[in-house]
């Protein structure tokens, strides 16, 4: 597939850390960086920006913060096109907190917010926007969201002046026929915008969603290098550019790197596809059960979890 | 997805059996024999029919011959609805090697055969239904034929006598697209047959592909437990079974089985997605470079093999 309006985000760093708390060393991150620029990408997520009088240094790596200073420590003088961008949660983040983009090597920030508190991500974003960046709405877990309920979170974003929505499957719930029918549902309810798309592994359906999101004519996509990310992972960037045609990407970086750090990484980091998050993925339930097996010393049984987490949706 | 039509077929020791050759013992089996019962499987392919004149029972296990004393031993008085199923490669057996349907215990010979070998593949499949067997044709590696041939052996099908024909992906090179190419193209040139869908998993998509298969209309779905296979493995049951609404299926049985056979046999023995595979696949090749490369000590340099292995396919 080869679409030049195509942008590849790469979010290895901003969802990876949601398994190690953004614990990677310096060093870790400006190799990443270095190869993801080589490969082309066009985004790369290089964490949250939060506030530090909510979360401490303490407890969480610079990546949590995504200051200036740690921004510049791992790009030094590299020479890139690669854009960066942090993500911003609603409640995490102070608006002082978000510097104006004159001071900042930061080029995007990607608001992420649930349909129920889509006003406060609208404001956060436009809040954003006055300060110079680009900006994107990420729609968590739409998977849950009633139809209704759904279809005025897009009637708020379409009025306004954000100029890219994501499709977000953060339960890794969907199947293709979701994937057309939600991308269909945006297109047609957010005229003159741009969509993105984020996709969870636990169905190992990650890097099928995301292509079918391509076919549906959605542009903007994310991955992460070797699927890196909380519970079952995400679309596996070298999967992604394995089947984009873009002569701008080359896949080569991303092998090398996959080989010095990520299998390293997963011999010691628990991710990817388990059946604990099969299980979560299937109830369309949120991986937090499944996180908590996976960290167990024993793995629970496995048909008790599922009995009891199908039990649990058995509500009168 | 409910359709009373599809039927599934689990081959995890016929296609398991390529990692081990069919070193399975007979309490294995016979687990994994109880737990598809269980689960509603439509069919359970316990392995290959092989002639003992070409191939040793010093180096292959039972599941090689499955000979009715192999499988009665498993079976022993175990009540079940189950077919069982055998594959026969063409030029691994003779004609005179396979027993009258009423002597013995197998209900399906599914014949395996390369397009440019359609005519001996159909020869033998019409001596198996002769001896009184279900019998489809497996038409293996197909998105390596050239369209004009793949016609042509399609041609030869619908003349044939075999009623079902499997869409087959042997490199785990196929995108939806495909898959929804050769469903039409297959259904177009076989009218009044029914359609398989056998996929590998080397771009983690022998699940999604499996979907879209379903959703092209084709109803015989081949699915291994935790996707075990050789390489990167096939379509996981356990997905399958939590995607199809068919009330006759029960996944509990899978989980179970997965949780005290398969977690810990994956612990010890290769199968799955891994790079070597993924650029196997993404260049459209047979998985045996790959499997070399994992079964080295040391993984071999991924760039190297991505670059040896691309230009490989460069011929002038």
């Amino acid at each position: 597939m080869f679409r030049p309006q195509i942008k590849v985000l790469d979010c290895t760093i901003r969802d990876g850390g949601l398994i190690n708390k953004w614990g990677f060393n310096d060093d870790f991150v400006r190799k990443v960086f270095q190869a993801l620029s080589k490969a082309g990408i066009d985004y790369m997520e290089i964490g949250y920006k939060s506030s530090e009088k909510y979360f401490s240094r303490d407890e969480n790596g610079a990546w949590k913060f995504c200051t200036d200073d740690d921004v510049k420590r791992v790009m030094g003088d590299f020479e890139t096109k690669m854009k960066l961008s942090a993500m911003a949660d609603i409640g995490r983040i102070d608006y002082k907190d978000i510097p104006d983009k004159k001071d900042s090597v930061l080029d995007m920030i990607r608001v992420a917010c649930y349909a129920k508190e889509i006003d406060k991500g609208i404001s956060l974003a436009h809040h954003c926007m006055e300060k110079g960046y680009d900006v994107t709405i990420n729609l968590m877990a739409v998977s849950k969201v009633l139809e209704r309920d759904l279809d005025e979170a897009l009637d708020d974003l379409s009025k306004s002046q954000v100029p890219v929505i994501y499709v977000v499957d953060s339960f890794g719930a969907m199947y293709s026929e979701q994937i057309h029918f939600l991308a269909k549902k945006y297109f047609e309810a957010l005229p003159g915008k741009e969509l993105g798309i984020h996709t969870h592994n636990n169905l190992q359906l990650a890097f099928a969603n995301t292509i079918e999101a391509v076919i549906a004519g959605i542009n903007r996509i994310d991955a992460t290098i070797y699927g890196m990310g909380r519970g079952a992972g995400n679309c596996p960037l070298e999967l992604l550019l394995s089947f984009l045609k873009n002569p701008k990407f080359d896949i080569r970086p991303i092998l090398e790197i996959i080989q010095e750090l990520f299998i390293p990484l997963k011999a010691e980091t628990e991710w990817g596809y388990h059946v604990p998050y099969l299980i979560t993925g299937m109830l369309n339930e949120h991986p937090r059960s499944g996180i908590k097996a996976m960290g167990e010393k024993t793995m629970p049984n496995l048909r008790k979890f599922y009995d009891d987490l199908k039990d649990g949706t058995h509500l009168e």
